[in-house]
């Protein structure tokens, strides 16, 4: 038989990855940590997970639109924040932009992007959020910010489950470097836009080490709330108790995230963490998750037990590295399409009309 | 050691299909939608079950009739509808009407047969169903029912669990067509006979897409019901609250069926669907099941799960493809068999006889 | 390394026995019926129970004598029946009878042996038990009885779960027959003591649905009783509500279980059955539990869960095709040295010390 | 690609100790004890468990030191006892011994060490604990505190799940021996530093069942606590039961342990068994659990469900096989890393802040 090779699914796109990106480059974006149980349980977790669908509701115009901080997105799918994406494609974060901006959707821009700031919110015409890893060095932060906000950036992303890097052994085991013309640009004028060299471990890990804030507390993010004068999302929030937290102290909104499974391994699968964290939030600020999103059929799942929206990361990667800003595009296209028919098949015209109803017990 | 190539159960069966079919052909039967999860979930689902069977009941008769919508049938076991049966033996619908025939059972032909449903009803001295896709054109569908009555149908089982086809991956790679030979003859008159061509997909999807009708409601069910002058089943309920509304429609039986895992990837099995349906209908309409039956043991689980009877679909197929009519006789006499020897084992000699009692809590 | 072939485990007497047998007589003893689910879950059921084990009781003489049905016995174990032992060694049932005579312990002869039960008793000084399948012919069935009692043993142990033969589906495509030389010579005088040629599938099959009562109810388990005027135990038990009625009929003892994976497929592991008989039987009479013992570690859980006593089918057999009585006496040997050292491990000198505190829930 | 090997953790330590150690002491130290499924069970256990992580702590400190038993030692890991570890490395149990002083830590020193204890703790400046078996010769074992107590160790731990030996079939293969040139130093002047030689079986089981004493009872536990005059730890607690007595009998501490699966097969995870026992013992006395540490995550996990501290036993040999002190040093580095790592990923900031609260529900 001669099958014809189509890109019909993220697997497809994921398979074609590993083909052609450079080994390290490769290692780093599908790293777990440790021994990569949580990697595997966000995807595995969703398997779990059976719809109970509905029928004989029209769904012969299915909306996927959706609100998320006001602005209106065509559907409810986001790219999480990825650094380095020039290792996986030449434009790196401008091929990533340009497709956001394509799918009239939100990217959320890494602190450690190969690009800087002002270029990506020059490439997307709808939407960009701007990831910020706080540095002990407060100016260092506080200029990130100032920059993203004088880039146009809607919101600010503050990664709080990486006080220190996970322990992504392949890495290590590689000496992960960046390569020479690589720079993380937002880091230019502060000085800390090459990764340590020949520190004889992950040099990304050494990085994390000598220059994140280990010491950012609930206090802080008030703190940076005030400074950054822009709506403050919380990224890597497992435990209902800091969703809680996160509403008292004024976040704007969070994301239930493992970190694709990159920081403590063993750390409950994203999409088993948010019924608790839906229940705890009651509604009251917006819930993003992400971790082992592959299907539309995923992001039915994660709707329905409370997220506003889900986010991609290694699906984007994989997408930039097979054809770049035409593939990122792919992946979106492919993910609304995916989605579009399983809320058609679950008898769901429109976002509001998915609910816990849709979801078996166990 | 030279065994003989017995054709003991449907296993058989199915690796002879296997080897026999055109791959495309094979392809179509076999698929589950996206990771087909719930294609295979359908099986497993019945192997988590346990039985607790009973002893020293009189089973030195055991008697498997049983009584669907007025109808005796030999066993608690039709045929659900399958498309396209053209492709899997020369004499497609007919033979499988014949064997349903022979068998004192039931048929359900479906709309895409490539055999006129006049036809298939001549060949059926027992009792032709007509599965209807309801159509985006209100005249098509009425002529279709309009025939299915007048050919002497008993009965019409909506689909409803398809506004859209499930994305058959391997249909869409094989750019999936009916042979050149086959239409699907009760929609000539329709002009909607062959399936589109160079769609660059699955030219079934793209019929489905361009012509079925998506917005298909409750509302549209009694007034189908109405002009159908025939009791009205629906298939492809997997919810409770569905099976409620069915009731409260006026709906004369339901099948709990996920389409064989070809539609929403990710619902549960619909073994799994069973119980609550079975609690939610309380007896008021009989519930036929579909989905992973393979065993005469699995027919019992079902009835005492609630079922009245059970449909099959691709081992019908298999059957067909391996010897057409006597194979698909075969395939409902082995079935029959199990299920006779595992009510006699579990203590059951009749129908009524089986309960929710002989099923062990996990 | 040169690791001489101790005989340490039962797996290592399975795994000669693989090796010497004749293909069709391992088949016959190795199947279970249909798909085999049971047959593999009574061994995994055993596993999925873990122990709580107890510590700092004396444990310097531990004692597994045990008493059943009044007789005091070496260990809680004994042999179940089984079917035609004279294909796995030409001294069949009376090695094994030997081997439980050796052991000071009840061996259940079968009807169907290749050994008439005078010379099994015989060859027993300890204790010998009729296994009774129940004949149509009520005169012959009467015969067997009379015969067993005459011959001095102690008890009749009715199989009620099997009024037809489970579909052992390599049996069948082996056209399974019992080899020239050797006969079922309890049945010689009522002249059916050789199994039916030709048949197309398995003779043993055949020879039950010809001639076994499928009629048996709880009403001639009262009658049998009295014309046996021995205690009367009913092997095959699963259901509580069997248990609760066994025990309303005046029954002496209950065999739990499945007949080695052999009858209904689907049904529950023996051991997981055991709690709820174990709660309706309350004491009143002995529990025997067989199927899947493997170790002595499984005849600890057992008897914590309910059972008085466990019976080994498969490993009989094992140990008699190995070495004849020698084997046997091995296999028993290995499973008291197991249980001896499980119950010290869990702190039990004795079996009144074993009680279900020793296992842990899920 | 040419990775360099990095001895990045345990798995690394344990494939290096699988290539270097003699086939019958790596078969004696990696054994459970008949199908070993306690010992997989001990690890999958781990895997079972997820945990809940906060965020936005201040984690610019993580301390991991504790207090143990009066004493403060460096992390909450301390090095279980094992036997025979001149087997292991010429060093032996003065490797290791220096290693647990290195890290300011403790060892628990075998019984059946190959070094006596008094030089064991003379290369110690940290802490020593002896582990002790009891003799049925009580004047032995009285012998054996007395010299413990006069080397300067700190606390007596008594095993209490071994009155026997477990079966390892791999040692009764091996019919496994002592190597000539060692003795268990210990017992030497008792007449009992070398294994019986031409058992047939296990050499160390034999000597269990000569030598050590089965009718150990909690009475001897009082008994023995007088004559140490030294805190008492038992070792080998699973079921809250013993946990309680334990309490009432006055021993200062216990450790929740399976032996490393080495004795009862099929007895719970001991990570299981620990949340009964945590809520029976109620923080009156020390918890240690012992069997499956892998990672600094295990041990989080393990704190977080109730231990004080936890010990480590094969990965202390997989170092010492490898490169002696420097290898045992290398184990205790990478557990105390990884546990630091992982509480700083989990928002602990010490040990003090280690809750279950941490851990999800199933």
């Amino acid at each position: 038989m001669n099958i014809p090779e189509h890109m019909l699914n993220l697997y497809d796109y994921e398979k074609a990855s590993q083909n052609t990106l450079p080994p390290s480059a490769n290692d780093y974006y599908r790293s777990g940590s440790m021994d990569e149980y949580t990697l595997a349980d966000n995807m595995t977790a969703f398997q779990r997970i059976k719809f109970l669908p509905r029928v004989l509701n029209d769904v012969s115009n299915v909306i996927t639109t959706t609100n998320l901080g006001g602005k209106t997105i065509s559907s409810p799918l986001i790219i999480s924040p990825t650094a380095l994406l020039g290792m996986a494609h030449p434009e790196g974060e401008l091929a990533v932009a340009r497709a956001a901006s394509a799918a009239n959707n939100i990217m959320i821009c890494s602190t450690m992007a190969n690009t800087p700031i002002e270029d990506v919110t020059a490439s997307n015409d709808s939407s960009t959020w701007f990831q910020l890893y706080v540095y002990k060095d407060k100016e260092a932060t506080l200029t990130l910010i100032e920059r993203a906000k004088n880039a146009g950036c809607k919101a600010i992303v503050i990664t709080v489950d990486a006080p220190f890097l996970g322990q992504r052994e392949r890495d290590v085991r590689n000496q992960f470097q960046l390569p020479e013309h690589l720079h993380m640009s937002n880091l230019h004028a502060l000085g800390h836009s090459k990764l340590p060299d020949k520190v004889g471990h992950s040099g990304l890990a050494h990085y994390f080490e000598e220059l994140i804030n280990k010491s950012l507390t609930w206090r802080d993010i008030s703190w940076l709330k005030q400074h950054a004068d822009l709506p403050i999302y919380l990224k890597g929030i497992l435990h209902p108790k800091d969703a809680q937290l996160a509403i008292e102290h004024g976040v704007d909104g969070i994301i239930v995230s493992n970190h694709g499974g990159r920081q403590l391994d063993g750390s409950i699968a994203s999409i088993n963490a948010l019924p608790a964290i839906s229940k705890a939030v009651n509604k009251q600020i917006p819930i993003i998750l992400d971790g082992g999103i592959r299907r539309g059929s995923d992001i039915l799942k994660a709707l329905a037990l409370g997220a506003q929206c889900v986010g991609i990361g290694r699906p984007v990667i994989w997408g930039l590295s097979h054809s770049g800003q035409h593939g990122v595009e792919n992946i979106l296209n492919i993910l609304q399409s995916e989605l579009k028919l399983a809320m058609a098949l679950a008898g769901c015209a429109n976002i509001s009309e998915i609910s816990a109803d849709l979801i078996a017990e166990l």
